[in-house]
C-alpha cells in the first residue's frame, strides 16, 4: 500500500494517507513500529493474548495489543516490571502495547471501591488488599509497565446516570486528565485523554472541548456500550467526532461486534479494542462472514465444512466444524486455541478489508457490501440464513 | 540419517537399521508414514494432543500420537467417526495414530466395571450409560476409528495383586487377545499383542509366550508403572524381553520419566507413550537438562533465562522462566500451550539425540553422559542443583 501523507505536522501524533468520506487509512508512530488504521487491538490482560501465543499474532498481522494496568499492577506488580526492564521485555512482545489506566477495571469493582477527588481507593480482587488509585499513580504504573500508548484515569458512568451525577463525575475526569497530563514523564510514550459525558450531548461536547484544550496525543470515547441502545451511542459518537481534531488519533474503547467496527471507521473512528473475538472464542462463539455461530450446536455435529468459507486462518485451513464441535463440548484447551486463531483472524481480516477499501476510495461500497451480507454480532445460528 | 535394513522379512513389521547394544534404531512402515523408533507418542485423547495444534507437534518432529479409544468411543462415538471417514480426516491429523483398545481406561474406573469372561461392564464416566466392552467389540471400536496401529484388549492389574489372580487375570488377557486377532477385519492396521502378567516373572513368561504364538505385528509390555518400585520394573522388562522376537517392534506402554525412556531403549524398546510431558505442563512441571522444575516456584519471580538454556523450542526462544512463571500463577490458558510445547520439545528431542547415538554407534556414552547429568524426573527444583 503506497503511503502518502495528507497533513501531518508536528502536533499531529497521527499520519492521515487516505481519507474516503469520513473514514481514514493512516499510521501512528510508537517506539515498536508504526501502526496503521484504522486498527483493531486485542486484549492482551497479562501482556500475552489469551489462549494465544505471539507469532500466532504476528502471522495474522496485529501490529498492536491492549493489557490491563489493573491486573499487571496487582501481579506481577508495575516495579517489577519495570525492573525487568518494561512489559515488552517481560512479555517478549516486540510490536506496539497500550495499556488502559486501571480505572475501568476498578469502577467495575463496584462495592469494592470509593471515589474521592483525590483518586479511587478500591480492593483487589485477588487478595482483598487496599489500594489507592490516583491520576498521579496511573501514570507512574503505565509508565513502569513501560507501553507505548497510555491512557488518563477517568471515571466511567453506568448507563443510566442522572445528569448531575454524569456533570460531576465528566468535570472530575477533566481534573483527572489535567493531572495525568502534569504527571507524564516518559517522554518515549504517547497519552491519550478520554472523553466522557454519559449519554448527555452537552457533557460529552462540554468533556470533548476541554480535552482537547490539554493538546492530548490522541483521545478515546469512553464509557460507551455499558448498556444503552446503539442508537444512543452512536450519536454519542457523532457528537465527539465533530469536535476532534483532525490530525490525533480517535480510539473507541470497548467496542465491539464486526459492524460496531465499520461503523466506527464510517464516522472516522481510528483504533478499536474489544474483548469480543477472544472471549467469544473460548465460549465457543464463532464469527462467520454473516454472523456469529455457536460451535456447539447440535447442527454442527457432521459439518464437514470450515467454521467460515472464506477465512484462510490455520483453523479454517485444517479443522472441521465438526471437529472443532467435539473439541468445544471435550473442554479441550486446543479448542480455545483454535476458536481464538480465528475469531481474531476474522478481526484482523476485517480491519485489513476496511484499510484497503478506504486506500481504494471504495469504502462506501464495502460498507454496504458488508451491510448487506452481515446479520450481525448477536448469535446468527441459523445455519440456512449463514449458508443459503 | 542414512537408513540400511539390517534384517526385515514378510513377517517383520519393524525394519532394523542399526543395533548398539540391545538399542535399536529402526523404522515401522504404517498407512500414515514411516515411524522411525525409538519413538515417544504424546497421547491425544480426542485426537489432538491437549493444549497444542498439530502444526506445532509436526514442526517439533512428531511422527505419531496416541488417542484414547474409550473416550471417542464415547464422544464423538466411533461410529460417527467412521460416518466422516477415520480419525485421521475428522481430526486433521494425517501422520500415524495408534488407538489404546480402552481396557486401561475401564479398569481405571474401579467401581463402575465389572469383569466376566465374555468382556467387561463398565458405565460412562460421562453420563453414566451401561457399555459392555468385548475383544471383538474394542477391534469394532478400533476399526471404525481408524488409526494405524491397534491394540489388543487387556486387563492390568493393580500393584500388588495376588499370584492366583494374576494367573487367571493374564490367562483371560491372552484368550481375548486371540479373539481380538480373530475379530480383526482391517488389513490396512497393525495389530499388537499386550503382555501382562503382573509382577510375577513365570506369568510375564508365560504371557509373552503365549502371544509370541499368535504373532502379532507388535508387542507392548502393559501393566507397569502403577505404583511398584521402579526395580521391579525393569525386572518384569528383562524377563519379557529376553523372549521378544527381533522383527517386531517391543512397545513399552505408559511410560514415562526421561530416565525410563533412556532406559527403556537401553534394552530393547522401540515405542513410549506417556501423558507426563503434557500433563505435567498444565501443571507447571517442566523437564531441564537435569531434571523437573515448577515454574510456579519463587525463586523464578525474576529469572530471565529460558526453561532450559539448551532447548530450542518457541517456549524458550521467546519467553523467560519470569514470564512463564507470571502466566502460570494467572492461570492463563497460553502457559498451558507454552509449557506443553516445551515438554514436548524436550521429549522429542532426547528421542532424537538417543536414535542419533544409536546411529553413531555411542549410545553407551550418551547413555552415561545423560546418567551423569539428570537429576531425575521427581521434581528437582533445586536451582543450584540444576544451574550449578
Amino acid at each position: 500500500m503506497e503511503m502518502e501523507c495528507l497533513f501531518y505536522n508536528n502536533m499531529g501524533t497521527i499520519k492521515i494517507h487516505k481519507q474516503d468520506g469520513n473514514a481514514r487509512l493512516g499510521s501512528i508512530g510508537t517506539a515498536h513500529g508504526d501502526v496503521t488504521t484504522p486498527v483493531f487491538m486485542p486484549v492482551g490482560t497479562q501482556g500475552i493474548v489469551k489462549a494465544t501465543s505471539h507469532r500466532d499474532l504476528k502471522e495474522m498481522g496485529i501490529q498492536i495489543i491492549l493489557t490491563n494496568a489493573y491486573h499487571l499492577y496487582l501481579r506481577p506488580g508495575d516495579v517489577l516490571i519495570k525492573e525487568m526492564g518494561g512489559i515488552h521485555k517481560l512479555s517478549g512482545w516486540d510490536r506496539a502495547i497500550l495499556t488502559d489506566s486501571g480505572g475501568y477495571q476498578v469502577f467495575s469493582l463496584g462495592v469494592l471501591r470509593e471515589i474521592k477527588e483525590e483518586g479511587v481507593v478500591f480492593q483487589s480482587h485477588i487478595d482483598g488488599s487496599k489500594h489507592f488509585l490516583t491520576p498521579e499513580k496511573a501514570m507512574e504504573v503505565q509508565e513502569n509497565i513501560g507501553a507505548d500508548i497510555h491512557m488518563c484515569l477517568d471515571e466511567c458512568v453506568p448507563y443510566p446516570s442522572s445528569y448531575e451525577y454524569t456533570k460531576g463525575s465528566v468535570e472530575l475526569t477533566t481534573r483527572w486528565a489535567k493531572r495525568c497530563k502534569d504527571a507524564k514523564k516518559n517522554s518515549n510514550s504517547l497519552l491519550f485523554g478520554i472523553i466522557q459525558g454519559g449519554f448527555y450531548k452537552p457533557l460529552r461536547i462540554e468533556s470533548a472541548r476541554d480535552l482537547i484544550e490539554f493538546d492530548f496525543d490522541g483521545y478515546a470515547i469512553g464509557g460507551l456500550s455499558v448498556g444503552e441502545p446503539k442508537s444512543i451511542m452512536w450519536e454519542m459518537v457523532d457528537t465527539v467526532m465533530e469536535l476532534l481534531p483532525l490530525k490525533k488519533p480517535r480510539y473507541l474503547m470497548g467496542l465491539g461486534f464486526p459492524e460496531d467496527i465499520v461503523e466506527g471507521v464510517k464516522r472516522g473512528i481510528d483504533m478499536f479494542d474489544c474483548v469480543i473475538p477472544t472471549r467469544h472464542a473460548r465460549n465457543g462463539n464463532l464469527f462467520t462472514s454473516c454472523g456469529r455461530i455457536n460451535i456447539k450446536h447440535a447442527r454442527y455435529i457432521k459439518d464437514t465444512g470450515p467454521i467460515d468459507e472464506s477465512c484462510t486462518c490455520y483453523t479454517c485451513r485444517t479443522f472441521s466444524r465438526a471437529y472443532l464441535r467435539h473439541l468445544f463440548i471435550s473442554h479441550e484447551i486446543s479448542s480455545y486455541y483454535l476458536n481464538t486463531l480465528h475469531n481474531l483472524s476474522f478481526y484482523t481480516n476485517l480491519v485489513k478489508r476496511i484499510r484497503d477499501a478506504i486506500d481504494s476510495g471504495t469504502f462506501d461500497s464495502f460498507y454496504n457490501d458488508f451491510k448487506s451480507q452481515w446479520k450481525g454480532g448477536e448469535l446468527q445460528d441459523e445455519y440456512s440464513i449463514c449458508n443459503g
